[in-house]
């Protein structure tokens, strides 16, 4: 944590990661707090987010510096000074990150190689897509303090099934990457060796669609989640005729007619 | 695409298919174009959907011609003449089709033999079931060509946890049979010699039931989803209380308590 | 059923069950029925969990006596005296019950050693958590006496995906523990020798969580299922926030930080 008092960036940005044009790796970096969302650093990755979802970067990749993916909430700075107003403050601080995550236009894939813990576990849960390395652990361990994983568990319980979601907040248990992948909190597991050629497949798929489809369709995945099943078609009719209005699909459908390659003019992050 | 300026049938109906009386099977019939979704196909398949919804068949069955289950919309015919109202018109209707599915009082079983992709992979998330070959595979491939597949992210984002949802929808790869299974868009797997035999067993299980009780379940099942579990609960009460009340019902329990098979006279389609 | 006109007890509570103070096994005993739900176990069943919630129990258990865990409703008691206004309150009563379990402050774990059939499979649905022996099967098979298990598909489809809960509900074919818990309607399944010592393990886990975090905890959890992301989280927040302030929080993340463990004083029922 003395990390913090220095002139250290607490949040790393990589712009052009992976070699790929588009994609932003945004690196958490107190490995030696097993990055720890302090105060600092919440405020430092909702800034460097709301950045990338004004720029023309395509996709976000979310990871942390050292062996940690993320321990959830800085521990002795919440301890510090106790009262209800702080906390109330703190939370809502930390809803404001998640909810910025699921509003970027950008798809966002959290990289998860070590520990993914409480609010780090929640991170993970916020995530559009997740990739671990099959030595990850996930775990909403705060019950193990006293302290039931609340706002974790909003996201937690929109990913897995109830059960499994209540199972792990009321033990504060770990499990692993293949349960994790099994029950619905990452999408794909590999070695630890292998973890950045995977992700770099991942992004470079979704950089190669047109930004408009992927913005567009983000945005409305999670609307229409949110809608009883009339509603959702009725908007996602909508969504799609506009989207299919765009240069770039006209282009794409033609292309697939003309079986030729689309010629998609673009800029990459 | 010629077939469909012949008169030959977008859609074949057989009833009594598979040898089973009550059984509807409903086949899409453009196999040169992998039964996409045109216009007229859209309209054959809503009309007779909408008369085996007052006929007395019990169960149907959605197939495709030839080789695919069926490849989405027809691109040609999307591509021709290009406005937003054609478009918003365009799925407006396809999203007519897939709620007159989920609205049917029978049961829809999908028979999934080849690929399934966009609208097609939409059509087997609206079924109620689906039965698929080893041989298919899915996607939600329209990003590929710019064009999010807005509207098969409503049903496919309520059969598949998040996750899984945008990770087809974002990268518009294929998931294989299995894969599908695991993930909830499909209930069973098996070679495509026994496609049509698991097919058979599964509509003669439901054929053997009172209509009673599956088209009010059925009813009950998509609108209690809706609600918060409450409310659900009044309604599947006051649903499952009428159902008792049937002829049929009561028949059916008090052979039960006779150790005897109910005496259910009924009609089949 | 004769047992019923006995004064044997329909209900056997026991406290401390396990060896584990704080552990309550509620047990349905009506083995010769395959604890079917009459009126007067499911009125039993309401009182013994109404007390529990009022108690300083931290855990119950629901377990079934003999070889079935629940087989459903008293089929030749509903059959008696048919008319829509018993039925219906014969089905309010009965979500009474499981309503009760959700708003327990204590965690429910279902105890399955045996088929667990209809309401008793929708007793399992809507415990907060529950173990399986690899013996246990589960239907919801009402739909083959005519009666569609409504009020069952509530939390049946709250725990499964929609495909895998309506071809429950259309075959009333019997489910697996494996399948089971594949699909989302149990946590664990071990070997019936070993099924209390597992029950033992979840129990004496949460047990040693403070009760203020679970109780809290597990309200949220329900109440936060049913809103928007964004309310979810406002209450989360809240909720977190007000947990964090507790004595046992405060003392739980101060010992975390001192790397001691945690000085709790608490009773246990």
């Amino acid at each position: 944590m003395n990390a913090d008092a220095s002139n250290a960036s607490l949040v790393e940005i990589e712009h052009g990661a992976y070699g790929v044009p588009g994609v932003v790796r945004v690196t958490m970096n107190r490995p030696d707090a097993f990055n720890a969302l302090s105060e600092a650093l919440l405020d430092e990755l909702h800034t460097a987010l709301s950045e990338i979802g004004r720029s023309n970067a395509r996709v976000v990749v979310i990871a942390g510096a050292g062996r940690a993916f993320c321990a959830g909430h800085d521990l002795k700075e919440m301890r510090a000074a106790p009262s209800l107003a702080y906390y109330q403050a703190l939370f809502a601080r930390c809803t404001k990150l998640m909810m910025t995550i699921q509003r970027l236009p950008q798809p966002v894939i959290a990289r998860v190689q070590g520990i993914a813990t409480a609010a780090g576990c929640q991170l993970v849960a916020m995530c559009d897509l997740a990739v671990a390395a099959d030595t990850a652990r996930f775990a909403v361990s705060g019950v193990n303090l006293g302290l039931f994983c609340a706002t974790p568990s909003v996201p937690l319980s929109r990913n897995l099934s109830r059960k499994a979601a209540l199972e792990m907040l009321l033990t504060g248990d770990f499990i692993d990457a293949a349960a994790a992948k099994q029950q619905g909190l990452v999408n794909r597991v590999v070695s630890a060796d292998a973890l950045d050629a995977e992700i770099t497949r991942l992004a470079t798929s979704i950089c190669a669609k047109p930004v408009e489809a992927v913005s567009a369709g983000k945005g409305l995945f999670y609307r229409q989640l949110e809608m009883g099943i009339e509603a959702a078609y009725q908007l996602a009719g909508q969504t799609m005729a506009c989207n299919m209005m765009d240069e770039s699909a006209l282009e794409g459908v033609q292309a697939f007619i003309d079986k030729r390659p689309p010629d998609w003019k673009r800029d990459a992050g």
